[in-house]
């Protein structure tokens, strides 16, 4: 596949949606990637499949609160100088890089960092989503932890982390990045071409691509909502998919804490009459709840769109008043094991339900 | 010099008073050089003249609040560790060590890694004294910054920091060590043996030791501080040197946060007549005043220790009813030129006083 320059705003609106609220806002990436790709070029993407066994693959992304990402904008030299650090502790540079996750800012800080070096980039991430901590990426559930990895702020100060396991890389690179200010470049998870084709979610970059396609299409119908339930119904990955609620919003709690930005919002019938839902999030939206039931959770995709638009709205647009329909969706196979369950499952967040697919769960 | 076995209980007492309350426990420190010198002989010291211009040398230390050094103690792993992360991201390995700080147990960890590397250990150090601050060194003030410098815990875990400044290395530094519970070891400070030569305050580890032997030599005539005392007034450093306050502790406020020891120490008269004395710490004494007066301030020394034995009292140590003597001297000249003040004078651990050195402060 390609991304062109043509292609970047329903790349981006695509990510958004499988940002489910997390990732910062697709309008800063789609910037960011418009920029770099106008200056070094398109990147080179590769399929997952092409890699050599042996290669060395770097995951790349922003790292902080999305309410900060939105404020400040990543320069470029911090996105070179955070694979040159990880390249300058391994005593060797990537063959190629590949998203950490497939959602918001996220999706196109790879795009960035692929255009200015020139690596290639791989059409896989490590979640088929978006995840607020770096331990949940599919590579860790199954083995392979994200340090050695780098960290790098806007003024290049940088800090490379070796940690003994994944929790305590988050730790370390939670606190990192608490002091740089909350919006730091990290390379990481660097892994062999093997591992990037046994566990990654493969060729999202591509399904962002269609998801925002699918919205397109439907806004020129009339029928953006239905559009995109169409388009996640025919794919693999995202097919047990369905509209979770239709109402406004009343009622929004978030703030920054702890490098995060946690709350929930309450959405009321359109009608006034019936059931109110809740929605919970910690950078990414992560259950949907009716009174104590809930009817999507992590890892499944929980994700705000505007009810006529069908434009993904981020955790920190939500706003009272605005009418959204809350769509739920199933996720890759690889993403729902009980070892993945185990890292991102609603238990890892502090819930206390068991994981139940979201095609398990009657409305 | 050389430092033996049956040196280190001198050495560490002595490097306890240099510590002005701070460095952590010296019995710690002296069981850690002692087991060091034990297992892998005595550490080969040098003088820093003998040192070549294009010598690389390292700083080594413990770094945390005091209070939690005394409940954690090295193992020895991360102190080498520590040594290697430093040496891996310059591509070099040291070709000597130098303490940062002559105070409490950095003035035995560096014993610790020499005799463990077989690295050569350097006669100086970065203070003359100890500070809580990574930045409070003298080849920073004179534009050789901390970083690229390196941090490991006991688990070993490692971090690698690259800072633009002192100040952000500080903070970096401190975000770490805190997330890895505030007792690290650190190799930092890669400077070239003509800056040694240049910044370092010469011969510490020999004034050290003195200090300490002086101790003794007065216990066994019976008066321990006026042994103390006559050997400061002999050296070139603290020469100036006097008893501030004579009396017993009556009021202890001590708290660690943000990573430090801080609080304040009230000492009255033994009479229970007259002012009382404040002594206020942050890791280390920072000043000590009677009223509104201060009768000595960073970077000058204000000691305390047993009226008695002449035993220096580490802040975690202070208690109430203790009967003690203050006594204040001054530092090298290195550390008192305007450069050095504005790093660790009174004003930059927030207090409102201009530094006025000891020997024109009248009492």
């Amino acid at each position: 596949m390609k991304i062109e320059l043509s292609d970047l705003e329903d790349f981006a609106r695509g990510a958004a949606f499988l940002g489910t609220g997390g990732g910062g806002d697709p309008y800063i990436g789609r910037l960011l990637a418009t920029h770099a790709i106008k200056e070094f070029g398109t990147p080179k993407i590769i399929d997952p499949e092409d890699l050599a066994d042996d290669a060395l693959v770097f995951a790349i992304a922003m790292l902080g609160a999305p309410t900060v990402l939105v404020e400040k904008a990543a320069c470029g030299d911090d996105i070179d100088l955070a694979i040159d650090k990880l390249s300058e502790r391994l005593g060797r540079r990537p063959d190629a890089l590949i998203p950490i996750e497939i959602g918001g800012i996220n999706s196109t800080i790879p795009i960035v960092a692929s255009a200015r070096s020139g690596i290639p980039l791989v059409n896989a991430d490590g979640m088929g989503r978006a995840f607020p901590e770096i331990q949940m990426v599919t590579f860790n559930v199954y083995g392979y932890p994200p340090a050695p990895l780098s960290i790098v702020d806007e003024h290049l100060n940088a800090v490379v982390v070796d940690a003994k396991d994944a929790k305590t890389a988050e730790d370390l690179v939670r606190s990192v990045a608490i002091q740089m200010g909350l919006s730091v470049m990290t390379a990481n998870y660097p892994i062999s071409g093997s591992v990037v084709k046994k566990y990654a979610v493969k060729h999202t970059l591509t399904l962002a691509l269609e998801i925002g396609r699918a919205i397109s299409r439907g806004r020129a119908q009339g029928e953006p909502v239905d559009s995109l339930l169409a388009y996640l119904g025919s794919t693999e990955y995202y097919k047990h998919c369905k509209i979770l609620f239709d109402g406004k919003i009343v009622d929004i709690k978030r703030e920054t804490t702890k490098g995060f930005s946690v709350g929930h919002c309450r959405i009321d019938p359109l009608t006034g009459d019936g059931d109110s839902m809740e929605i919970i999030f910690q950078n990414e939206n992560l259950v949907a709840k009716v009174k104590d039931k809930l009817l999507a959770m992590v890892p499944d995709l929980v994700c705000v769109v505007d009810r006529e638009t069908a434009e993904p709205i981020p955790v920190e647009a939500l706003r009272y008043g605005q009418r959204v329909k809350i769509i739920g969706a199933s996720v890759p196979p690889v993403m729902r094991t009980p070892e993945a369950i185990k890292i991102f499952g609603p238990r890892a967040f502090g819930f206390e339900e068991d994981y139940v697919p979201i095609e398990n769960i009657s409305m």
